[in-house]
């Protein structure tokens, strides 16, 4: 029974015999059954949109690596296709984006995105492991619709910040009104639990952030209304100046995934009643073994002096393309053994 | 005397009428008068290493903000000329380096950049307003070495401190020495002050930010030796998650110049016998002229209420281009206009 996975009773604080692991990108471009599949597909976005392809995307690393979770395998940019705006993957470059006004967006038609549920539903019927829904959050979302790209500190979200409050609160409102209806259509379909990516976070002073949170809070709310029993997990870089702030304003949220700008010792502080996911750098896996095998170990021992559930083993950020998976499966193992 | 100048005085702890105010990259392309200078130079890099231009560029912000200390018009990049590395920058990709094996660096002879102490010399000549002197760290340096061009993660660096650790310390070493050399001539030169910029710490865990701050101080120790007068300040980009340890580890740095994601009361109570630089959001600049003076005094405020020196306004990060000098000119004024 999935009720009785590792994963969900962490997440809800039962009694578990060890930690739960899974990490985010587990599935991805480091490995070779990934890329097989990937050249199966006219390009990234067609790679998501397609549900065969992405089911066997998603159950890679149930064999492969032996995790407690899966996690949807999409993109958090495809929700807002049906708003209207237009999603491109460059090769070399990655997404390019282009919005009409947020006036003239489309209100969310999840039909449109029909695909992801069916993909979650596939995954249901093939696997027994709890999957993970997700979506972007609010903040990242918008980052990138104003950006139109990737970028290394999203100015113009918080250009408009400070330039236009209204337009930026009006943003913000209609990708939370969105991301409602999307989460609650993932969990209709099947989703055990639902992270909430919100990745660019950390470009936010304290002050920006804890006046953006109520619409992370505002979709949490929503969801644990519709559905009390799926778990949320917040993700955020910029834990370690941002955490106190999460804390205070999210306490719908069951889960905070924090990155490794944030000591484990004060998250275990400050998120008291709530489960932690998280921490490890993940370039710890250019390391050699013994390293990988010795930090998480480190940090499992600091985290089970404060705890014995409440705690998901991940990573601070997702895997990147050139990182060995034979490291990543050692990863997986350490944690594995690691009994409480 | 430029021993008198408020700046000067606030660094030091002394009686001042009101904060000193300068702002990193305030003579940069958001100037028309900037970009005419620029327009004389064949590349950044000549811009950079002609002392005639370069004591132009320095002294612009005098008469046209009015701020209280003029900062060295020149790159980060540029003793690691003489080191052997090959330091371009390209039009719309900025600098791109190619550096040899380490253990191949020429030892360093700063009589190969005497163009900076040169402009130096002729700023102190052309003004009496303090001049600060500056370097990158050696973190910031020996991440743009080791990844050969600006990015978002800087995981290069990343990467090699699991990998191996010892290259790590070799390289850091190696910088320490020459930066060492490097401020020193510039106090030498006549630099008031210095300010050390790690422009990319924001990417380090807590964990190894503790084991790489003893180079910062070394070469901080180092310079107070030489040179008991001249402040020095320790510019860092992820001061929300990592204040608490620089404020540990660099007992001889005199300031901490802050980004934005700090807390300003926070940063107060965790320097508290310390000058303390910086911390608003640069991107409050895209508002109004309203806006801009409600942060400002906003951020004084709070300040004045728990010390009347041993702080300098500046912003969290550098001046952009696509900034509007009138209301570069209007936040320093309003800062100027906050009396204590």
């Amino acid at each position: 029974m999935v009720e009785d996975s590792i994963f969900l009773k962490s997440l809800r604080g039962e009694e578990i015999p060890r930690f739960g692991v899974w990490l985010m990108r587990q599935a991805g471009r480091y490995m070779p059954q990934y890329r097989q599949l990937r050249a199966k597909a006219r390009d990234f976005l067609d790679f998501c949109q397609n549900p065969t392809l992405a089911t066997e995307v998603t159950l890679l690393p149930e064999k492969l690596l032996g995790v407690d979770a899966l996690i949807l395998f999409s993109d958090i940019l495809v929700p807002l296709i049906p708003l209207g705006v237009e999603v491109k993957f460059l090769p070399q470059k990655g997404p390019v984006l282009k919005a009409p006004p947020p006036e003239e967006w489309k209100d969310f038609e999840p039909s449109e995105v029909e695909y992801v549920f069916e993909t979650i539903k596939r995954v249901k019927y093939l696997s027994e492991k709890p999957l993970i829904g997700f979506s972007g959050a609010p903040y990242t979302l918008a980052a990138y619709i104003l950006e139109g790209e990737t970028s290394r500190d999203f100015r113009e979200i918080r250009k408009l910040y400070y330039q236009n409050r209204e337009k930026f609160h009006f943003i913000l409102s209609k990708l939370t009104q969105m991301l409602k209806t999307y989460l609650s259509e993932q969990i209709k379909a099947g989703a055990d639990a639902l992270q909430i990516f919100d990745s660019w976070a950390y470009t936010m002073s304290p002050q920006m952030f804890a006046e953006y949170l109520p619409y992370v809070e505002d979709i949490a709310q929503f969801l644990k209304e519709e559905a009390p029993q799926t778990p949320i997990i917040y993700f955020f870089r910029g834990s370690g100046h941002l955490y106190q702030i999460a804390g205070q304003k999210l306490k719908s949220v069951d889960c905070f995934s924090i990155d490794w700008t944030l000591r484990i010792e004060k998250a275990l502080e400050g998120f008291k009643n709530k489960a932690i996911q998280g921490n490890l750098d993940p370039t710890v896996l250019y390391a050699d073994k013994k390293t990988i095998e010795r930090s998480v170990i480190e940090l499992l021992t600091e985290v089970s002096k404060n705890r014995k559930t409440l705690y998901v083993f991940n990573l601070g950020h997702g895997l990147a393309p050139d990182m060995e998976m034979e490291k990543v499966k050692h990863l997986v193992d350490t944690v594995k053994s690691f009994y409480l």
